[in-house]
């Protein structure tokens, strides 16, 4: 696999940057995609050689043409398939002949076509395998790279884009035309802009590990509607952050049931669990956008100015009322405005008229002309206190717009600090905008998206900076016993663990778990009883029952000998009356955990992203808001400690008006152990700790409850999603 | 005050729609106010007579000009007054002596520079007063009506805007040319709009109620940075909606503590609490929107398209991408992806290729041209199942774009149902989405933008339709008696009542109380317990104690009279150790109430609203997650169930997982009365129960503890917000 990966990279280079093109398929039907093909790459100015194959032809476009791609006499470094399925593998097969290696099928009716196209699918892959082939699609728009030495517009795309550090891959190619479309409006140019489609070969984590090497792109782009490597996503995406620091920007669509019904009857593709999905790429570092306006509102930020060092911005406005709406925005986004310094004011005070507001929002008032707006800049860029400048134009009389727009595209090559603008309204405002544009400033019509973008490109920074100061924090606490518990459940055809085996199998991993023993009489019982400590807890033990409390097969606080006595017998005799046939191996006996605040730790399976741990507040919380977080497996310690922080009953935890916090080490700890018991045993298919009792700080935690569900259940007496 | 709203209505009219305008202070120096003024209404093409005044000249811009306005021999309609704020007063002055009564009032320089302004800004009124004249402004941007009869442009704004329905009545000057400028480029008209700048006479609320009854507007926007007064512009709205119904959509800023502050700098206004003014706008049907472009978002697709009349959408798309993308968003939304009936699909199956998807979302697939669209919109327009359309097209090789917008259009005036549209991407649509807006179908370049706003546009509906129905819902259930316990209090300088008192009061308002009596020895608790029922509760009552329980002079669950006796004596050594000074009136006992969920209910006075409704659910919900809804009093029974239930934390009053739901009635009957106890004594400055206990659905639910502060106090313990 791992040659598979280093032979996707050096064929993608040729994917890319190609002296030579093969246009298998090509035809002279203006409005077909044969046609636009090659029309698009001989309209992009291809700095290389372009070698149109169609069987009836002798020259397309003015180009010699071949009737097989092995008539080539010249070396072929990219071969572009734009036959229809039936026939593409034969192209490929030819192209392997050739010695080609990299290949885009542009072709559509595979996989999304249902069986015969899976089969189809699997044709081609067997060829490249053979060949040692790599290629992007099928079912796709094609491959750009607005490099001036390569310019390949391999593509039906209607136009190149403009060059740009942007970084485009798309798994839809319709939303693609959009985008292109939106781009050129905008003035937003790309490295490469990729549609890989069905990613039958080449997929999404190749590409950004490409883009992560490649020196044009320093944003990357991502349009997803499946994830089908979830892990291997999320390693690529870390990898590209922490190499070279560029973002990973990703729409995955399907959010909804809804959503994901359509997505699937369109790319017959699988969606997983979306909150899963979300809790990824936030661990990965991916920015998930809601939309592609999002998208390229913060891809512009990230790719034109510095990340911001603070979150204290200074807002510049010639108008009071769009001031106090930046500045709503600001402060719902987690922003602050920025406390200017004495010499700050000083300066402030000195350059504008006695009408003017100095303070944060600096207002210029409405006959600012572009002389009062230089000295304002110039004044909030040198304050130490500002993060970064939004400057905001509504278009009075005196509102010279475009020299306005050239100030701060000046003040943006002086100083290294973000400035974002807003220039209100549209029409008359539309030059100014253009001159920002150029200038590569980005732009919001909105105060809101102006906000969002810097806290987003603020926490991006924040990011970069703990992925070097953490670069290796260590991942893991726990131990890597307690085999042989689950091994001899497994041997005996268990579905699930008995509470004893699955407190000794927590305990070899470090869990703090309170041990008990099994009693099998009224007289053991007291003994035990004695010997765990008051108040002890007794429960039924057996295989055939599940949920104890539900028949009786529980007593709490019990306080003596006699007391665990009768506990012994009420047990036993409600478990009878209950369940008749219920085989009971006997009672175990715990001291009883002290009352504290209630958690929930759970683990499951997920096809995509595979071991997920879960976190949440016992009691209602859980039950009836579902304020819960996911994580994927492995948990760093900080992350352990995020997922518990970004419940929004933390707060109860945390300690508030005058309750005092709660043990957040033991539960960081806890979540840590069982990241790693996830990953150390497979053959768990599902844990939950329900719940784990949690003490005042300093104090620890305890696991009061647990149950161990095992991979492929000879009998599972009930299927179970997360226990909530 | 009635006759004063009376003659604004009547000067409004000439406001509006003048024979003939003076523009007092007009003069011939470019890029000044008193120029643009003038310049705006000739170049306006005013269909009157233009009367310009200025001392020092004989003719402005080709025009007579008169030295006073008292000169005119003409009768003089409109008086628009640019003098400096120093000068205006005598401007207004002659105007009266002129028996002008219609002022626009542009000059700047009044209330919000400070003292001197608001001396300057009474001055005007008391003229105003004196010659009944109205007048907007003043410092304020102006007024244009686009009328073709009358043709106003009375403001600097840059142009007149085009003719359309929508009203616009902005507290901002700056943000109108902000707003101007956006119209223009999106093709938006106007029928009315208005800059009231600091509405020292004619306020937001008289232009609302003319608006109201202006035939040229179907849809009044309303930008304000300061409500004034909150229970005049609910009833104005209110009145609006139900005697018009016009849609009244509002951006309230200054929503965050800084924002606020930014506003007050700016315009030397006092921001209320938002939470009080979000509350007061949704009862009063008034659409609150986040900033300009959701606004216009909204007005467009209420001015140009029916109301929809179901929340199921059809989605008509060319890419399966952007498909799914809408259909997330109208599922966040909480719209619903319409069923085909049989005779729908028959009908897509027919027009469209195989290769299409005939479900919802319909994908027309790349190659999609203007005829598929048309039979796709005609197949589903015809639907009953469906509510409204949504048109989305991404720019492909083979799209007609313009031809696929007529057809859009076409579609708009044949049926009765809402279509909105969505032409993805900008430079390649750019003449399609000109063609949607040229033929008033509302276009978003965003799926969410179009789902948020047909969701608001449906729950505008179901509102007028609400409007409807329940015009003369009675509001008040309670009883308007207990004046006596609350004159008592007064008259003897108490700041809140004593227990028995207040629990008195809410008795005579018929809430459900459990009445008990004070016990001056053990004896007697013993014996009053008896008499109220066991398990039974005492607490201690004094002037100079408001927490009892920080005192230990509160003792639950007393099962006996000798248990009572030893309770007695407990509390009064407690108090007497905490408190020595304390005068003791003695031991109030009841009859303990039983176990259930824990609400509050609060009331409070807002500078702006009145008298305002808080509901929550006790405990960690209101402590920690502040998950409190407000309402302005009076309640409707509606009103006051939705208050309930828009708390995160009705779930649990509502019965889930097994529990059983709450007695809700109980809890809407105690609010509508807390309401009318609220409105029928002013004298009553706070109230708090806290809690009220909520039994089983059936069962009711019971005062347990409520205070009642009283206004002006002559002895307050502690300054109080709401005891939460």
């Amino acid at each position: 696999m791992a040659d598979q990966t280093e032979l996707h990279q050096k064929n993608l280079e040729k994917i890319f940057s190609p002296q030579s093109v093969a246009i298998i398929g090509a035809n002279k039907k203006k409005g077909t995609v044969p046609f636009d093909i090659l029309h698009g790459i001989l309209m992009g100015e291809f700095n290389g050689l372009i070698l149109p194959v169609s069987p009836g032809k002798t020259h397309i476009a003015g180009i010699k043409a071949y009737k097989y791609v092995t008539d080539i006499e010249d070396p072929v470094d990219l071969g572009v398939i734009v036959f229809p399925s039936t026939v593409a593998h034969m192209a490929l097969e030819q192209c392997g002949q050739k010695g080609i290696r990299s290949v885009i099928i542009i072709s559509a009716g595979f996989r999304e076509v249902g069986e015969k196209g899976v089969t189809r699918e699997q044709q081609l892959l067997d060829i490249a395998r053979k060949y040692d082939i790599s290629f992007i699609g099928p079912n796709c728009l094609g491959v750009i790279n607005t490099d001036p030495k390569v310019r390949l517009n391999a593509s039906f795309a209607r136009k190149m884009p403009a060059a740009g550090h942007i970084g485009f891959l798309s798994q839809s190619g319709a939303l693609c035309t959009a985008v292109l479309d939106y781009a050129e409006a905008k003035g937003i140019g790309f490295s490469k802009f990729v549609s890989f489609g069905n990613k039958a070969d080449i997929t999404e984590v190749d590409l950004l590990y490409y883009l992560m090497r490649d020196e044009q792109t320093n944003v990357i782009l991502l349009y997803l509607e499946e994830v089908s490597d979830g892990r291997a996503l999320m390693e690529a995406a870390r990898d590209v952050i922490r190499q070279s620091g560029k973002p990973v920007l990703a729409i995955k669509s399907g959010r909804t049931r809804e959503g994901a019904a359509a997505a699937a009857s369109h790319t017959g593709s699988l969606a997983g669990s979306d909150e899963i999905c979300e809790a990824a790429f936030q661990q990965a570092g991916i920015i998930r956008c809601g939309n592609i306006e999002e998208m390229f509102h913060i891809a512009t930020a990230l790719s034109y100015m510095p990340v911001p060092n603070s979150n204290r911005v200074a807002i510049i406005t010639n108008a009071g009322g769009p001031g106090v709406l930046a500045t709503d925005a600001a402060i719902k986004e987690g922003l602050e405005l920025a406390a200017f310094s004495e010499e700050t004011a000083r300066k402030l005070k000195k350059a504008l008229p006695n009408t003017a507001n100095i303070n944060n929002p600096v207002d210029l008032i409405g006959d600012a002309t572009a002389d009062r707006y230089e000295s304002a800049m110039e004044a909030v860029f040198q304050d130490e206190n500002v993060g970064g400048v939004f400057v905001i134009l509504t278009p009075q009389s005196m509102t010279d717009i475009d020299a306005i727009a050239r100030q701060v595209a000046q003040a943006a090559k002086q100083y290294d600090k973000p400035v974002y603008a807003s220039f209100m309204g549209e029409a008359s405002v539309a030059s100014g905008i253009r001159i920002l544009q150029e200038n590569q400033i980005p732009h919001y019509s909105l105060p809101e998206s102006m906000s969002h973008v810097f806290a987003v490109a603020h926490r991006f920074g924040r990011l970069l900076e703990r992925k070097k100061e953490n670069a290796v924090e260590p991942v893991v606490p726990g131990k890597t016993k307690g085999g042989a518990i689950l091994q001899q459940a497994m041997g005996e055809g268990k579905s699930y663990l008995q509470e004893y085996e699955a407190v000794q199998l927590l305990k070899e991993y470090g869990f703090p778990v309170w041990e008990g023993q099994i009693a099998v009489s009224a007289d053991d019982a007291g003994h035990l009883a004695r010997k765990v400590g008051f108040p002890a807890a007794l429960k039924i033990q057996s295989e055939d029952i599940l949920h104890k409390v539900d028949v009786g097969g529980v007593q709490l606080g019990v306080q003596t000998e006699e007391e665990a006595r009768s506990a012994y017998d009420a047990i036993i005799s409600s478990v009878r009356s209950h369940v008749p046939q219920a085989a009971i191996q006997g009672v175990y006996i715990t001291r009883q955990i002290p009352r504290g605040e209630e958690v929930i730790l759970g683990m499951k399976r997920d096809p995509s992203f595979g071991p997920v741990i879960l976190f949440g507040l016992g009691g209602t919380f859980v039950e009836v808001f579902r304020d819960i977080q996911f994580r994927v497996a492995p948990l760093s310690r900080t992350e352990a400690l995020e997922m518990v922080q970004q419940t929004k009953a933390y707060k109860l935890l945390a300690g508030t008006r005058g309750r005092p916090p709660k043990d957040l080490e033991g539960i960081v700890d806890a979540l840590q152990r069982l990241s790693q018991l996830a990953l150390g045993h497979p053959e768990i298919r599902e844990l939950d700790i329900n719940p784990l009792i949690v003490l005042d700080e300093g104090k620890g935690c305890f696991v009061a409850d647990v149950k161990v569900f095992l991979a492929e259940p000879s009998s599972t007496p009930e299927h179970h999603e997360f226990y909530i």
